[in-house]
């Protein structure tokens, strides 16, 4: 089948992979769209020196899977595979087992192919009325969601997300919900233009931020964003990291000590509860898909991903 | 007035200090014991470029204040001076007060002295039978109670203690008072000795630690404390940084990230609490004192308590 692996530090077309092979308890999935992430740039940059087929976020048509009720849908999927046995899948589920595998991550095939095999266990079937271009994001939009999950927004704090982009854009409107007084910092005139639209407030850079933000979302994707975010809480206050990059970060611990903040990562996110938020049309994705390209050219596709300005390129399938 | 200040790099005698002048709402204290902490060594060190008097954990008596009421009585006293106007003063009082300086460590003369001039609404009574040795613990017993004040520790958590000097054995006390599943890793014999006193679980290194534990509290005074504790906390568990020093960590906040480790800075704490405490004796603090020094010897104490292995060094005044 056709696929895109990472290999030698470049996303790469692969015309002749094989198709997956099931585990036990797992379904297999024809893709039919599929969105490029910064992970995934991460990842074929060395992240985890990972060399299989890439790919996260994706929905397409069940193939097969033991329960053949599951054929012929319409599906998401769970990117974790957690072992199902140890003490930390049985209480917090598969997104942290030690022993687990993250698809187009680590230790499993992702879903830039033609199929992509994964626990049936792992499937969200997607409502009809939720287009392709929208169940695409599902993934990504969980993992804003998880924000709100692992710390309690409320109507009084005043809220500040660094970095619009791909990630950035999906948690400013996951925390718009909330009705927390909320500004995004968005270099860029197109994205605070979209912003606009959605009635959420956005700033060209942090100037006329005051160091009084209850919570402050690091969505930069880099290292900086941390020290950043760090001047912007106030005294108690919370610092939500949503990036994962390739390397270590120099940060001012003792600083962080002495405000007393809290420093909370955040990750994989609720899947039902983004897909209710899709399907209710609460959160819009569709304006943040900047380019498409078929999975043939996903090189170039790869390429346009990394383009500083560009939100989400899909893959069709 | 005799004190010990911060120059040049070097804890110095000075045998002309003037007397503090007190400013509006200040009392005055003569200084009767004083202990030195690990800040006050990275203060020297520059952690804060302050060239005053040293010294915030202290016990004496007041002289004057603007309240004749406290005259005469045996007080310890509260170390952040906030403006008391600002938003922050209000709502958190004055630890972190945009504005505030802190006895010996920033903008403001501290107690390694005959005297020290404090704000009076920074005095607590200290019970008469709680003598001066117990009472000069009170600063850094309020910093360790702290941690439960900002982290709800329980009994079904697992908690691991990394650092078993001066202000980690005051942490483990704190802790063990809340019945949670407690380990303290301290490297000499000696301070095994006294946590098993104290019923305490101690371990040599982290060797038999699972990577499972609820929270884990950062006290080892270093930057590389961080990855340590790090790699001790369970997914999604809490890491509780108690060190300042002087300079940046590098850590790999991207696992922080993918684990959902929430981080907690914590710092100065109730003054009232560590008094009650020492108080009904559920907490013991003179086994930790290694030397006394009169302030005169005030160089060769400061020396004394960067020797490895020294817990708590007094100055008698």
């Amino acid at each position: 089948m056709l696929a895109l692996i990472a290999a030698n530090g470049r996303a790469v077309v692969q015309h002749d992979r094989p198709a997956p092979v099931l585990a036990p308890g797992e379904a297999l999935v024809r893709v039919t769209r599929a969105g490029i992430c910064s992970t995934d740039v991460e990842v074929v940059r060395g992240y985890r020196a990972f060399t299989g087929v890439l790919g996260h976020e994706f929905t397409g048509v069940v193939v097969s899977a033991p329960d053949s009720a599951w054929a012929g849908r319409r599906v998401v999927g769970e990117i974790n595979v957690g072992c199902g046995e140890c003490a930390t899948c049985r209480r917090e589920g598969p997104e942290h087992c030690e022993r687990r595998a993250a698809l187009g991550i680590f230790g499993h095939d992702g879903a830039f192919a033609e199929f992509v095999a994964l626990p049936q266990a792992n499937l969200h079937a997607v409502p009809d009325h939720v287009p392709d271009d929208a169940a695409v994001f599902v993934e990504p939009l969980a993992a804003a969601c998880e924000l709100a999950e692992r710390i309690h927004v409320r109507p009084a704090m005043r809220v500040v997300v660094l970095g619009a982009g791909r990630l950035g854009l999906l948690c400013a409107q996951v925390l718009a919900l909330t009705g927390c007084d909320l500004t995004v910092v968005a270099r860029r005139a197109a994205t605070r233009a979209l912003l606009a639209e959605w009635g959420i407030d956005a700033e060209a850079d942090t100037q006329g931020l005051a160091r009084a933000c209850d919570l402050v979302v690091e969505a930069t994707g880099s290292a900086a964003g941390f020290e950043l975010a760090r001047t912007l809480a106030r005294p108690r206050g919370t610092l939500a990291l949503k990036s994962t990059f390739h390397g270590l970060a120099t940060v001012d611990l003792s600083a962080a000590v002495v405000d007393e903040l809290v420093v909370a990562g955040t990750r994989c996110g609720p899947f039902d509860a983004a897909l209710r938020l899709l399907a209710a049309g609460r959160v819009q994705v569709t304006p943040l898909i900047h380019a498409r390209f078929p999975l043939a050219q996903g090189e170039a596709a790869f390429a346009r991903a990394q383009e500083p300005g560009t939100l989400k390129v899909l893959l069709e399938i």
